[in-house]
């Protein structure tokens, strides 16, 4: 009989395990080992914000998928394992087992890197005090919800106004935390266009959150821990600082190049990066961004070896080229695709159109395809409108404004993205606008849309036709 | 100086004030005349159940505009004004003036028949009783709404389980009624596949609501309105029982046959038909589906004579002809379109694609293209798959069930059609799939659609992603 064909997948989360589990679907006779260097696999890490925030009571409820349960379905799924280095040429996978501390050499057939992303903290004085967290893995997640409880903080500083800085603040403000976020960027939100990053910076303060744009953070300031309860919480926070001497210290305050604040929790919501350092070391070439580049196929430049997630880029069928856009969604397409191809199949990534969204208090903030400032970066002739409409008839319960800002192609009339804010039916309606992005259509195809409509749910004239009626100047 | 060129729009809510207001935008020499039979003008037909419900205080949120607004944008609107009779050859008009009784004929240039549709009730013994109402009006609306809180009837009927009697079934219940819905047809919603039907079914039991399929309505039976507080209500419903004899009496019974109920409210949902006497007088001739038949400049047989909203067809897409589908958001499309036509311009109507919603307790019933039944009156490989995915990630508060119907072509994977229902973001997510269906996609295509993704809105796999793969057998 045969030797079975071997194939490792480097990560076990979004893209590791969504990989994993549809190889296994597709080949049955195939051995799948999935390595992940965390302690656990198959979390939705896009949960976190909400276990934190207490929404979600128990950090199980985001835990997928066990080991024992992949077990079952014949795919061995080894955790606190990190793949150190690959051998490409040999076909030959060293891992180290953080449970043991030994190291062990592995054969492979076929490879898929699934290493994700992490957060590199900047080398800031005082960036190891207690109290201070990045947010990728479950032990984070874990970590933040007892230092809320635990500590009680008062002040928390979010270093960040991205989509982890936005949701964040809501989970402190939801313990009683008052949040400031500090961004060195002149706006929140950078991929939104500077007007729309307004708006949302209105409902954040109008929510009690201070927002302080073109800072710098410089250095954080810490106090020795007292209490007991402290000392309980330090051990549990030992894994984030690294066993430095700021683990006697938690942070007390945060420092930028124009002021300070107090703050007893700081959340860094900045500089994930993708974990692609075992990547260059086994000879798999990055693209532009400094993610893997891969091809439709997930393939990257080395035979047998596929990435997928947020270690690699995606194709934007907008832009035409590939980006970096490390979002669950993307990752677990991208699994599955490089599963098929890796599992003996024929699969093909057909791309993104950058569609995201984020919920922060009660305003929706969503996105697809490009901004005005992104497309006015390509050839297109740039035009945008941007209307205010009502999610629903406007004289039913529950209707809030919808802000919707339409980008185009003046000479083609060619959609080129939207962005909508507001606190009722947004997130569902940029898909509206997403599957125009794929079909490639003009605003007078997005006029013609037959959208649904009843008072509860949506005006007469949903908002996304009023805003190609008004950019058709119609 | 050259006489000011004459348009007449026929109907003055939906697809009439929709034309007026556009023919003003588009040609401010015209002179714009709108004869509406009821006593309102620019309604919002569909918040009716919501004002009786009481989600709406007061009916004047649902008056759009009065013609008191529309004579300041220069659009003139009758009220109580019926046209009767129009001569197409010599392009006169014959109005009927309900408020004085006099009868006066006008010259028009440009004429727009928007007249909608009229229940029809059926010749049944005891039709006429006080207390039986179907809803078409603004007068209807508050007939109702004032019986409900006059009479605080017990036990209700609703005849007919389309959309009116779903959302009828909901405002009732509101006021403590206890609802019975009959229809002649063995399920719900007509429109729909029989199983999702049935999922409707089972939800309005739950809510308490006795469903009897099958039976047909073949009389009412009356009681003498005694109490002075009903002298006051009889004064008020005399409009709609038309002076009969009936009018000193109430419906306390509806016999079917096989059984009886009884019934204080009644409510007529079926019968809902075109108001084309006066097209058929005017020479205009009517399509398939006895409604009047347009081309997608909304122009009918007879030259300036167009033709929009309740009281015409709809082209439909998937089909490829007509249908008739008297809804709002298509009135309004239709009615711009005829008047950019009639005002000198051009425009087409580019069709539907079935797209529907309607709320009935806390369920959202949606639904776009074709149902399994109506594809196979057609000439594709009708195949389907029906899904149960979560509205939300599953840990997520809110997170719902959706059950979802795709239908498609298995020989060319063509999208024909999805039915929707669950108790979360339904009305929304159907859009996705109205807009595959304009652009024709296949089930690959929206297979390959980018999604927004978050916990709160949706899984990462969305229910219409799960849909397009176990549809891909993917």
């Amino acid at each position: 009989m045969a030797k079975k064909e071997r194939l490792i997948v480097v990560g076990g989360v979004a893209a590791g395990m969504s990989a994993a589990a549809k190889a296994r679907r597709v080949n049955p006779d195939m051995e799948i080992i999935v390595y992940e260097k965390s302690g656990y696999i198959s979390y939705g890490a896009c949960g976190f914000p909400y276990y934190i925030k207490g929404d979600v009571a128990d950090i199980e409820a985001l835990l997928a998928r066990t080991p024992a349960q992949m077990a079952e379905q014949g795919v061995v799924a080894h955790t606190r394992h990190e793949v150190q280095a690959i051998d490409a040429g040999r076909r030959i996978a060293a891992i180290y087992d953080h449970n043991t501390g030994r190291k062990r050499f592995e054969p492979w057939d076929k490879l898929i890197l699934a290493a994700g992303a992490s957060v590199s903290r900047p080398p800031i004085p005082g960036i190891n005090l207690n109290g201070i967290f990045s947010l990728r893995t479950v032990e984070d997640a874990l970590a933040i919800r007892h230092w809320l409880e635990e500590m009680q903080p008062r002040h928390g500083v979010i270093v960040g106004g991205g989509y982890i800085g936005l949701e964040m603040a809501e989970a402190l403000a939801a313990h009683g935390v008052a949040v400031t976020i500090v961004d060195a960027a002149d706006q929140l939100m950078s991929s939104l266009d500077v007007e729309i990053a307004g708006l949302i910076q209105a409902e954040l303060e109008a929510e009690g959150v201070t927002i302080r744009l073109g800072e710098m953070v410089r250095s954080f300031i810490g106090e020795r821990l007292v209490t007991d309860i402290t000392q309980r919480v330090t051990a549990l926070v030992m894994g984030q600082g690294g066993g430095s001497l700021d683990n006697r210290f938690r942070v007390r305050e945060v420092v930028t190049d124009k002021q300070s604040y107090p703050a007893d929790i700081v959340i860094f919501g900045v500089g994930s990066r993708p974990n692609v350092v075992l990547a260059q070391q086994a000879g798999v070439k990055l693209g532009q961004t400094w993610a893997v580049a891969v091809d439709a196929r997930q393939r990257t430049n080395i035979p047998n070896i596929w990435a997928a997630g947020a270690v690699a880029e995606a194709f934007h069928r907008v832009l035409g080229q590939p980006i970096y856009f490390p979002l669950a969604q993307v990752a677990s397409k991208q699994g599955r695709v490089a599963a098929v191809n890796a599992a003996g199949g024929r699969a093909s990534f057909a791309g993104t159109v950058g569609t995201a969204v984020v919920k922060t208090f009660d305003l929706e903030v969503a996105q697809t395809g490009l901004s005005e400032k992104a497309a006015r970066g390509q050839d297109w002739a740039v035009d945008s409108v941007t209307i205010k409409a009502s999610s629903r008839a406007h004289y039913m319960p529950g209707q809030a404004t919808i802000h919707l800002k339409l980008v185009f192609d003046q000479n083609t009339q060619r959609v080129l993205g939207a962005q909508m804010i507001g606190k009722d039916g947004v997130a569902q309606r940029i898909n509206i606008i997403a599957a125009a992005l794929q079909a490639e259509w003009t605003i007078p195809d997005l006029a013609a849309l037959d959208l649904a409509y009843a008072p509860p749910f949506a005006p007469v004239w949903d908002p996304v036709l009023v805003a190609a009626n008004v950019a058709n100047r119609d």
